[in-house]
């Protein structure tokens, strides 16, 4: 059940999304993940993500992958949300998240999203949601 | 302060993440809005986008787009709270969003998302949050 | 399964919250739920409410027994969010809820709740949220 | 606008509801709030309150009370979510607030609340939302 930071990093990468935006799965463990994207690379260059966008897109990925941690590989966000308390700036947004609560099938997980601006950190949304293991066999 | 269809596009438009996503205002009044994402364009074929990134942008967007019909074009949301209820299929994602109170600076809205597969559509998400309009003048 | 209005009214009556607060179920279907707290009845006088607080309680409630009426009486809420959008005056508050969508085990709902002045309805909250199906099995 | 803990534990005395449930304000200043609500004192007895109706109370009373300690007395909670995690137990309830982003109107913050069973804490919910000041010139 338990995951690798490495294995992890492969379900990253094989969001065509997260790819798109070159997030890197920075930290992956049962005690907190943290999820990087850069805001000022080619590609956000090119295409001039709407940082709301990304914030939210941060924000979603680091509670599913930290509920992942401690569920398993096979989890979808069931709910979330997310109040935005300033717009981001610098060159990379930094998502941790942690499980507050796991269950059999559902874990209870929050998020901090910062915008890196420099060497600072600067908070930009936070982020409450639940993960919930995907089971074949239910109706969900 | 009253937004037209027309200009409501033109906003959206100038969203290079609406942009690449094709998404479209199909209606917009102070009586609710509907944006339509296709979701089996060329583009998502390129980069197939994750299901649950789209709906939240379409939740996201369509929430402002409500709120900015109220509020005039200066708006951000604040907050907002997205349940997935169903993995989205078909051909295009539709949502529809209300204003549910507006005062003068905030307003209230609700959010449903649909898949549209053939001719049917079939829930996605419901979301639920805060529109805000940006003051000049104000720290928040 | 099916729960009549009758029985769900027993399960309101036995909370003794609910029971102070002089709550009552006035519909009970799986097409929704309507809830009606008086605001004037004289343990309000007493205890002096603070609407905040009963607006939440009515809300949480309508939800719960909108997931109950599709997945059977043993159900909690797991989580909501609210909006209050005014502050409630009137003599009573009705806040009825619905089931978007149901799964097996879980049921996500919404709410709105009003106050009722003299003869007309004000909306003051809306919320959403997901009921969970108690299984004495589960680690949830 | 700072408010002394003598001040903040007038206003919860002056909110009948938290009379009757004998709330506490342990802890109060801009760095955080505590409240404490006893869960086997002689009113819980003889109303037999539902605990999910007063995790709810008390998480959202802390966020008020945490955004009140940095925008003065004069707030609202314009919007929370509550994740329940756990049926509480025990013989209080403490929930702990902060604030997460203050600007000149609104606060976000944060609570977690613990069912305290002997010695130890048990986190039974977690909650996060938006306050308000009240401003008596506004149509929010």
């Amino acid at each position: 059940m338990t995951i690798s930071l490495e294995a992890a990093r492969h379900v990253l990468q094989a969001q065509p999304f997260s790819q798109l935006l070159d997030a890197e799965l920075v930290h992956f463990s049962d005690a907190g993940v943290e999820l990087r994207v850069p805001v000022s690379g080619q590609l956000k260059q090119r295409y001039g993500f709407v940082h709301g966008d990304l914030i939210s897109y941060a924000a979603d990925n680091a509670l599913t992958f930290a509920g992942g941690a401690v569920l398993g590989p096979a989890v979808v966000t069931a709910e979330f949300k997310i109040n935005y308390v300033r717009s981001a700036g610098g060159n990379a947004l930094v998502a941790r998240a942690c499980v507050i609560h796991a269950g059999k099938t559902q874990a209870v997980c929050r998020c901090e999203v910062y915008s890196v601006v420099v060497d600072s950190e600067i908070p930009c949304a936070v982020a409450q949601g639940t993960i919930a293991a995907i089971r074949a066999h239910d109706g969900r």
